[in-house]
């Protein structure tokens, strides 16, 4: 993402604006040089800012990476809320999943790698991926409850099989430059489909009714 | 993995047994602090040695990570070895899964997760990162053919569909305090029998013959 040049001159004296600004700086400049490698000087310095004023918007580059984590729960829970509005729930699945993962770009699973590395040290980073997770769990378990076509569908076990395949894209796509996340994500949703049909992801291919 | 104090005794005077040493001393500061706040300052004392006599087997961090990937996958070729002679290959195949994902600690899934946002922007750790993907890779899919009892097996189709899943809990593993990798890899199993026989796993659910 190009950030401060474009944003910079709407950003004068709106501290939202300003702050929104600063975020996209941050995201720059950690998805080039990391988190650790990063200092509030190249912070300040992508955001166009003074140090002492960038210091006004944010202490420290936790606060950065924290307020990254709500912006992006933000922007999450608005498409849930624009894709729900627009259609039907399997709409609002399926656009979730292209979103989130079919047009998953690399910078995004870096900074998300970063973020998770993170999490593995610093309590508060830990707590602020643990809410996103329980947030994102919540919502598949209720949708996919939703969706069940069969009543041996059970969406808290279809859920479970679908995290680590989830996660495992994200992967993929931060390390591998040319990677194509389409197969995985055909097989997510054929998990989904077999799974809304009640067949469980450990029953060896054969549906569970 | 509890490193100086065990090893040191027997290290003395040995290059290659100091070499393990060392490996395992960075192990457990990575493990701990994370690859960029820990100083070889804190690697020489962790490994009980003096900065100068460190610095003769180990110049740089960088070369400290790359020593401990090179002793991971030495350690799988040994254990697919192993597994292969004990047994047919089937055996060898479910070994590996259960010893890297049903066994994986949390310290080696912290430490992997952290190698693998390094090599999104150190081209060493890339370089060798994916020399350790494409050995799994060819590894797994000349096994899977070996398995193989439906001609509808595909094994690069196959292998594919569980590298995301793989990644994913290794993820999870790294994240989770608590987790609990037994249904990912149940899903995994599954996914293996059912590629095996011929199914798709893109084919939402139904036998592709």
């Amino acid at each position: 993402m190009s950030a401060a040049v474009g944003t910079v001159l709407d950003a004068r004296g709106n501290p939202a604006a300003r702050r929104e600004h600063i975020l996209d700086a941050a995201e720059t400049c950690f998805v080039r040089n990391g988190f650790h490698r990063t200092t509030m000087q190249d912070l300040a310095r992508e955001a166009a800012m003074s140090p002492g004023n960038f210091y006004r918007y944010f202490q420290s580059k936790e606060a950065l990476v924290l307020g990254l984590a709500e912006r992006e729960r933000q922007r999450g829970m608005a498409l849930v809320e624009e894709l729900e509005q627009a259609g039907d729930r399997r709409g609002a699945l399926i656009g979730i999943i292209e979103r989130y993962f079919l047009a998953l770009s690399c910078e995004t699973a870096i900074l998300r790698l970063d973020i998770w590395s993170e999490a593995t040290r610093n309590p508060d980073i830990a707590a602020m991926v643990a809410r996103g997770e329980a947030e994102a769990r919540a919502w598949f378990v209720e949708t996919l409850a939703a969706l069940a076509t069969a009543p041996g569908c059970d969406p808290v076990a279809l859920y479970e099989a679908m995290h680590p395949l989830m996660k495992g894209i994200v992967v993929g796509r931060a390390l591998t430059p040319d990677y194509d996340p389409a197969p995985a994500v055909a097989h997510l949703l054929a998990l989904i489909e077999s799974g809304l049909h009640g067949s469980r992801p450990d029953a060896d291919g054969t549906p569970d009714r």
